[in-house]
């Protein structure tokens, strides 16, 4: 049960963090790495050969801007690629989200919403569980919890 | 191996025929089913639940206008679900896109680009590869082959 | 005269006052729930189902980002539902608003501003005044105090 | 049990045909009238004195571009305006979109999708339904009838 | 030489600012109101009477959100009516913008840069000099004079 | 009374045919041009040079994408220019729009609808009547006719 | 003097056409390719080897959708790379122009307008042109001929 | 090795730094003018043929809103001009983004991301490359420097 957390630069870590807080929690272990498609395309090509070789099963990446590090990664591995579009400047993040999305086939980034890093995960754990019956299982007591806490903190009307 | 299309209506069949020609080619089982997470929301359940009891794996859905259709079913079940936005009107299917990919945590829609239906199973196939090795062959396959097919094609410059 | 304000996060509570203030000004009986169309499913049928036995005629849903909140509602009511698109990150509430109100038929949302619970809940009024006729009249005072308001603190010119 | 219908022009009478056609389907009596906010101000005031005095109870207006009309029509009345945008020229209809959903309190406009006429009308039917009973029943059963079709025609699974 | 400059509420009043200045600047008589086309019709509809009998020749007219101000006032006069869209909320008056510029035949709206106020009273400056050959003097001599002291003041490289 | 037409290739002159039409209506006399902002410079200058010799009152320039062409004739002259954006290729003239304006202060441009260049000729002919009681006269005359018109046409209901 | 052009599939052959045309007409050598930067790295990688071995002193390379290639290309070359979006699907090229033009510091790509492959090629003439002063003389030549075309074809007013 | 820096107020000075430290860094020798193309049309075109006679390749142009500075650069000179749209406003930069990117042919901008100056510069810098091969032999160092920097920054695993 592997996966790695991939962003382009220090300033995208806080928002990582949100990944990386769900697989923690939900006993994934992954690795975390700086790596710029455009900067360091080689060392970006070696991590992913190593962590092939290691037996990552799953690639969250995050990006900003013209966002390519998702599509560049999904290009060259065939582990699924979940994309997080991270905003930047005044574009609220729609041209990362657009220059993830709308990858050409064969080659897809599955996207998640702009800054939304625990979603990444959340779906990287719903993957991981198509192999790991007992990730299934942690999963579905998650939202049974969830239900249960969201239920009970609610359950009473709301005073506005 | 087994997958499952689903979307709103016959006129949205045309764009899903994408994503069942990939799966045909991969060799991956599906079914395929118009719902609607609004008019039809206990026939979505029960579908659902007859899925999973059938033991589907992995889910694509297509939508166009509000497309809450992916984000309802990922909220009702523990499969990845991907969304496919259908351009419908004049927005360019920017509508679809937002109302899939902005989905609140812990309920992830694994969003690819406009009408691209053919990249939703190709994301399909990585996720199943997970589990089953013979389809991460295939694919390895299927890669390398567009590769040289790609490059045959193109071997030669172009004639502008 | 019954009504009902339902968002899906503590962190909406702010705005949706807006709507509270104005029902408690033209006295229209209400309760306000922070409920989820994807994470508490169930309990959101419950209390629909609650509230539609305890006569609720009107109800107004508060949502972001995805924003299915009202779309699902309306999925499972047949008393009129208000969306009020509430902005969360960077793009300005648009995201929230094409997901309410390009809702397919015949699952109608009736939408307002973004973020203008207020503008929702005299709408709500407008609606109830249908069949309230006490209620038709407090509307009209109210617009008559309103524009003698405006005028009064108008009526010279302003100094720029 | 009296609604009416606005428009702007002639070009937009194939639009408002889809409100025209469910208020049919319901029995809902209607009138339908070509006016505009800036060019017949004058004419729109009595047209909207006459249908008060006739005693309209719910009022659907669609418009373009600018698209003040849904607005101006509900600064000068009491009953609930619903607003269809018009899509028209290049912007896809979210120019008329803007100029109707953001309207200042305490004047809203109940806003559907672009286009949408018949969304607009199933929501005149559920505002309806509060003052008459009978409307309620029918409408219960038009979704009754909806979802039997639709389980009907798609109870099978679709040939991709 | 007469202008007025009007506008919604009294948050708009630091913006439209920008407009008074310019017209003292050139001698510009003016008087300025606060007025809203759906909260006070009437009055704005009393007021225009007496600025036109009072022999107003230009109207500049402020507005955010769904701004019809400058549409519903241009739709009662003959006098040239100059909007100016002010960003409220998210979108970053994009909608105001749209909501002026895209107004019907035959009733325009002069639009000038979202919040740029001043650019309505230049334009109206530039309006009013067709009649007043001593404005079109002073514009002349002001545009004379912002050119030396542009250039004056920018002779020099900048140090960057 | 004079006004110049002025656009930037021969595929604008459908369009900007909206704004002479009205021109001739109302009697204003008016020559068109075609001409380029960043093409040929030196022969703008001189034109514009020409029109203010010959007593060029207003000019309607329209352009698309870039769109420049109002600004650098606002920046030369100090009558009123009016801008007309023309929607080319797939941005349905929000690349026009902008960057008309967004002018920066002190040189307005006077922005109309996306290709509504009868819109543009109406401003023209308000700005105009300033300065000619007969025309401001014809423009009264002309909305009295059209709101008749209007009436007589749409006074009867419209059958949907 | 070498340039090359590339893009990412036949269909946007059509477009890039319009550089090619301009090439030839200044002189300017170049060799076209259909390279892909998800689908074919490594023989992209090859070919930007030998084209930079073969003295290609500019790039040109068009793209749609998330249009990475000219970005990854100027990755991987120190020559300047011009981007041209292509408009695909509904967005118009919003979703390449943002894709391409938003590239993270130091690799940039010389953005053009969408679909407008002369422009890029204009660019590429100027770009040798600093280095061939042959080149910058028919540059200018060809200035000073499209402006006496244009002067001479639009000397006379147009008539509308 | 001459380029030359313009931009249209002291505001944006700020930003425009971000390209004056590369040309710092690369040795290339430039000047920094505020210039305007609609206030001072004159200082501009005598500004730009002193830096033509003095020799200067590349122009680097900065400008918001409506950002016609470059493109007004672009059609007075052959040299190629670099243009950096620069956010003001609550357009996040689009506006200028639009009115930069879309220029007519043949005068076209090769333009950079909003804000990003520093790309704007390295750009230049490949640009001047062509003729100057010690530019190309820096260049191509700081590539390799900046890729050393990178993977020793980053060789190990960041902690999330």
């Amino acid at each position: 049960m592997k996966a790695a957390i991939i962003f382009g630069s220090r300033s995208d870590a806080e928002t990582m963090r949100g990944a990386a807080a769900v697989l923690v929690d939900f006993g994934v272990e992954f690795s975390s790495h700086i790596l710029s498609a455009h900067r360091v395309p080689e060392l970006l090509g070696e991590t992913l050969e190593k962590l092939e070789n290691g037996g990552v099963e799953v690639i969250i990446a995050g990006a900003g801007l013209a966002a390519h590090l998702p599509g560049v990664i999904a290009s060259r591995t065939l582990v699924p690629v979940i994309g997080v579009p991270i905003a930047s400047g005044g574009m609220g993040g729609l041209d990362a989200l657009l220059s993830m999305v709308q990858m050409p086939r064969p080659v897809p980034v599955a996207c998640v919403g702009v800054g939304n890093a625990a979603n990444a995960a959340y779906l990287a754990v719903e993957i991981l569980s198509l192999k790991y019956p007992e990730l299934r299982k942690k999963l579905a007591d998650f939202r049974a919890k969830m239900k249960a806490d969201f239920a009970r903190e609610n359950e009473k009307e709301v005073k506005l």
